[in-house]
């Protein structure tokens, strides 16, 4: 089935979000999104929401962070932080410190960011499990809502190749996330080339098209894609990993 | 300025393009997109329409080109082709041949697709310069719907780390390829971790969201981000090539 029409709405008047915030509730309480959308919210708020927030006046930077921060010429305890919070070092160069996360994301700093926190010296750690984060605010959406949309949480990533950050899903819930093509034809009943879509990332990128990174706006609704939805919360956005040994850039 | 609401309308009913066929023209026809529009253009079609296509048939692969067939367990004509179309292999496994197009993009098979053409052997090359293809295209949108949208030309690449293909941008004019956000701050005062954002490739994956794969939507239009559009052609999506110098990942 194909959609002749998409419409992406940014989400705004939400109140700064602190740890404990009930994050689902005030986006179901202002979202109106039905069980054919899908909400991508920001890595950011729900970082905030569910308390990974460090300070990093309290963080004390152990030898290897320290060495580190000498190579990638980076602060120390931010290096201390990203270390604590990956389970690989991909790359680390002067200005330029790429981690696989705990969660298996590979991204600079292990995805820690200074921007949009409150507090001076406040940064803001990835969920540790993004996948069950968008379980949990899919469920929270369901209860305050009375629907169960799918739910993207978003983070922007650079890429090898290319500059510029682009959008891309750390987790989801209720979403294919990886739509699988092998085996179609296309119109003239030749085999695809373009066997498997990464919607995932592309409904992150498209919901990034709304927000301005400087106006806080946590999330966006995206409609028009109601045969992406799924009833169980699906493989999240994990699924999206590619295993080390298929991958020819590590 | 931040947008509050995003469109995308597929673009349906253009009939099967051929080489010579003027798509400008047929595209302005029927998308009525207006100077604050944006029109993502699939990369098939614009190679299509310049004629960029080869019959394996009629190629004949050198020794180069049957060693590296050998290497990659891929077609040698196919690798022929893709030898004659990139300046550098960037890696070559069984079933996989990352190339360096003439025109700087790095990607499986320098972009040579066998899918959705016309005949039993027929491939198509990337565009030769696919921000002069953007601008051509932009010039007769302009010259045949008297207004003049961005164009982004957009194809399926895949990524490292992560599974599945996203659509990005090879080509574009009349658009920021890359928001420069360097020196804002977030709404807290603080300088932004995200300092350039790949706009164009987030619009390319955005109306990817439309486009089934087996159904020829060569064209969707976005709109509600006239800020985006400029008035000259721009940089084009070259601007969003990382130069080798500075990639760690090659």
């Amino acid at each position: 089935v194909s959609p002749a029409d998409l419409r992406v709405r940014a989400l705004s008047g939400l109140p700064e979000i602190s740890p404990g915030d009930p994050l689902g509730e005030l986006i179901a309480r202002s979202a109106s999104a039905t069980g054919e959308d899908i909400v991508v919210i920001s890595q950011k708020v729900v970082s905030k929401a569910e308390g990974r927030v460090r300070r990093l006046s309290e963080v004390a930077p152990g030898e290897e962070a320290k060495e580190l921060a000498r190579r990638t010429e980076k602060d120390p305890r931010m290096v201390e932080l990203a270390l604590t919070e990956s389970r690989a070092v991909i790359r680390a160069e002067p200005g330029v410190l790429i981690c696989e996360t705990n969660d298996g994301w590979i991204c600079a700093n292990a995805g820690i960011d200074a921007s949009n926190t409150a507090g001076e010296d406040e940064v803001t750690l990835l969920p540790e499990d993004s996948d069950a984060s968008a379980r949990r605010l899919r469920q929270e959406l369901l209860e305050h809502g009375g629907q169960a949309p799918a739910v993207v949480i978003a983070d922007s990533f650079g890429r090898p190749w290319r500059l510029g950050q682009a959008d891309i899903a750390i987790g989801c819930a209720g979403l294919t996330a990886l739509d699988d093509w092998r085996g179609r034809k296309d119109a003239a009943g030749r085999e695809l080339a373009a066997t498997e879509i990464a919607v995932a990332d592309q409904l992150a990128a498209a919901a990034d098209l709304v927000r301005d990174k400087d106006s806080n706006i946590p999330a966006a609704v995206i409609s028009g894609l109601g045969e992406l939805v799924i009833a169980d919360d699906g493989p999240g956005a994990k699924s999206l990993q590619r295993p080390a040994g298929q991958d020819l850039f590590r």
